[in-house]
């Protein structure tokens, strides 16, 4: 006799529940093999069910009544792919209430409101699983979780979003600046109508508070993530990177320290000998610090239809798994509950381009402002003359607020004519 | 009341052993409440437990009747990290018969008879974890188990040997020839007083073995893997590679075909645009192509106490985990038992270097040659005149019998005076 199957209510059939669904009936035999029995589609909640589709949904299987879908009796999992805070957030809920374990590739509702989320999971005995929500088909977030869990993370450097990495590469090539780069981007599919989300880093904060809360063991939501997106970022600043050997990247940087954990998002330089200066064009990836593994790197697609699916339906053979055995799975860890520290206290370096008046002492007095606030130099380089003047500088790590004060006195220097590029430098200080 | 301590019997305390030893008191209250549980180390199965040791184990922990050991009532989770066949092999099964789950590093043992300690896993109910057998440190084998569960891998790359990449990297850099390479690995102790598990492939072999039965579903012992090493990698190949926009790697490639599996490890060319093309020293990167996922990569330490450590650590909190849940994770898949093919019918590339008589005609006879089997060219290049002329070529993909009884003749043609380099080139067909 064989097993009952498991049955599954997918919610949002765009561009990754299309796929979701070519999948679970593509690779029919393979899931049912891993899983131990088959796995049945058993209902689409959409908000459109007259569009046309190419995809072999029996009739029926569609609905508009998403609500009614995630209680019905009969469903076991839930897979939500329809993104956005509501009415994901009640939906889920709503499951959970009804023991459904629950797959999804949501960061906005994990990085707004995961505690809650878990919270009701574990209630409910239920499983909460969310690999494709951080970096699309690149295995990560249950690496961190389980692979990880008899290690120490201490840092996580991620390159999350292919939008404004494509971008970023694109000017690193080319030279262009960050408006003629966005077109192309834009013209290619890699960037939405609206940019917002991907280049004021609003979607990197969100998987950057996802990660962090992983990696810390720690609740941690898109409001603790200091914010930079990379529209500021200039042609000059680029090219101020290549000239000290360093790329320019937007970066989620997690990080514990004495004081606590710090998470944050903004473009950085780093060394183009680091692992991820490599990672061009849409591509994604995520470097990890571990005490006892040392430095690992995950690499791979991070948006896209079918890798997205990809990483959905790992969850889903994983979540079907555990209903089988009685078991829950590891959904999260918070039990460390750190504080978070702000971005004033963040250990960093600055990498510093000024137009200065080529006279005597000019150097004197710079030195004298980074002096002030306690901040060392690590390299300063003199170019040009006259009124193309400039000095460039690299800080050895200092905290941000006292970089930052730094900075302010440089602008207000009378032999500084100019403050041209201004950027933070990371990935140079291995622990 | 808090529960009831997990007990852990290590067998091995050298240079893994004595790392997780630290780790297991150094990281004591994490691992407790990641596990649920306190970690008891209680018991240390060594040869010579005489040897003076830096850590701190209570008297009476050491014992060298390690066969005592795994089958004490108070055991729970077995730790193996001797490595080699037997006594690991008896050890474990009877382990396994005592009801205990077992974590291992083992690659030889894995890969020389894994069927028969998954079947005595599954019979007795209890979990084989082996993160630390390929790769020491990056997360692997549980992300191509569960992770990508969803999805359909169907080629694997790997640089799974840190002393040959260290060897290949040096003579890429420096242009040194093997022995020269090989010494100074040596002198850094990146290589053993013996290095052929190494040089000759086959450590990388053994872990071929264990990739390709995850990434397929399907047993495979390290006897079903072709096998050559790096000893006859010359100077001029890692030129000749140079020339043509590549680098040469000891790969470890699992694909599966219309046939089913190939499981191989050879020096190879791949493009320096190739993400593993930048991993260098001892670094150990898996390169894992996914139906749904695309290209992934995975990346870091392969070796060493430390990293080798924190998988063994990661994988005990798995299996405790699962004792307390009463659940038995993944350890395997082989439902699909694909067939095995030879390297005969592996498709690939070969780039070949020829000394040529400079005259014409010289270029129809080889062309010639390789029509006779069926391999098209896709470059070729003439260098030098006289007595300095030479032929390159890298062929399109051919099985690579063909390709082998295409410099079989070549050998043998008048206008050949000499086949300087041949080598097989991957990495350039994305599916």
């Amino acid at each position: 006799m064989s097993p009952p199957p498991l049955r599954i209510a997918l919610l949002g059939c765009g561009v990754v529940g299309s796929q979701v669904v070519r999948l679970l009936y593509e690779h029919a035999d393979d899931l049912a093999n891993r899983v131990g029995a088959p796995l049945e589609l058993a209902g689409v909640a959409v908000r459109r069910p007259e569009r046309r589709r190419d995809l072999p949904l029996p009739p029926g299987l569609l609905t508009t009544d998403a609500a009614g879908l995630v209680i019905r009796d009969d469903i076991d999992v839930v897979v939500e792919v329809i993104g956005g805070i509501e009415p994901a957030r009640s939906l889920l809920m709503a499951a959970f209430k009804t023991g459904k374990s629950v797959v999804t590739a949501n960061k906005s509702l994990l990085a707004a409101d995961g505690a809650a989320l878990h919270a009701a999971a574990r209630e409910h005995n239920a499983d909460l699983y969310f690999e494709a929500s951080v970096a699309g088909a690149i295995p990560l977030l249950r690496p961190l979780l389980e692979s990880m869990a008899g290690d120490r993370v201490f840092r996580v450097l991620g390159i999350v979003n292919g939008t404004t990495n494509y971008v970023l590469s694109k000017m690193d090539e080319t030279g262009a600046g960050f408006a003629e780069a966005l077109d192309e981007a834009t013209a290619l599919g890699y960037a939405e109508a609206d940019p917002t989300a991907d280049v004021e880093g609003f979607d990197a904060a969100a998987k950057a508070a996802i990660l962090a809360g992983l990696a810390f063991h720690t609740p941690v939501t898109v409001a603790d993530v200091h914010r930079e997106g990379i529209t500021e970022v200039t042609a000059t600043d680029v090219a101020s990177a290549r000239a000290v050997g360093c790329v320019v990247k937007l970066l989620a940087i997690c990080e514990k320290t004495e004081q606590g954990i710090g998470v944050r998002v903004h473009p950085a330089m780093i060394p183009r000998t680091h692992p991820l200066a490599a990672v061009g064009g849409v591509f994604n990836a995520v470097f990890i610090e571990g005490e006892a593994s040392g430095p690992l790197m995950f690499y791979g697609q991070g948006a896209g239809g079918t890798p997205t699916a990809s990483a959905v339906l790992g969850d889903l053979v994983a979540v079907c798994r555990n209903r089988r055995s009685g078991a829950r799975g590891v959904g999260e860890s918070s039990y460390a509950d750190l504080p978070i520290v702000g971005m004033g206290e963040a250990q960093t370096r600055y990498h510093v381009s000024l137009e200065v008046a080529d006279q005597p002492g000019v150097l004197a007095a710079v030195a004298q402002a980074f002096a002030a606030h306690d901040v060392s130099i690590e390299t300063v380089r003199q170019e040009g003359r006259g009124a193309a003047a400039s000095l460039v500088l690299v800080t050895h790590v200092a905290s941000d607020a006292a970089l930052s004060a730094t900075v302010e006195d440089l602008r207000g220097l009378a032999a500084v004519r100019g403050v041209a590029s201004v950027m933070r430098v990371e990935g140079m200080d291995a622990r």
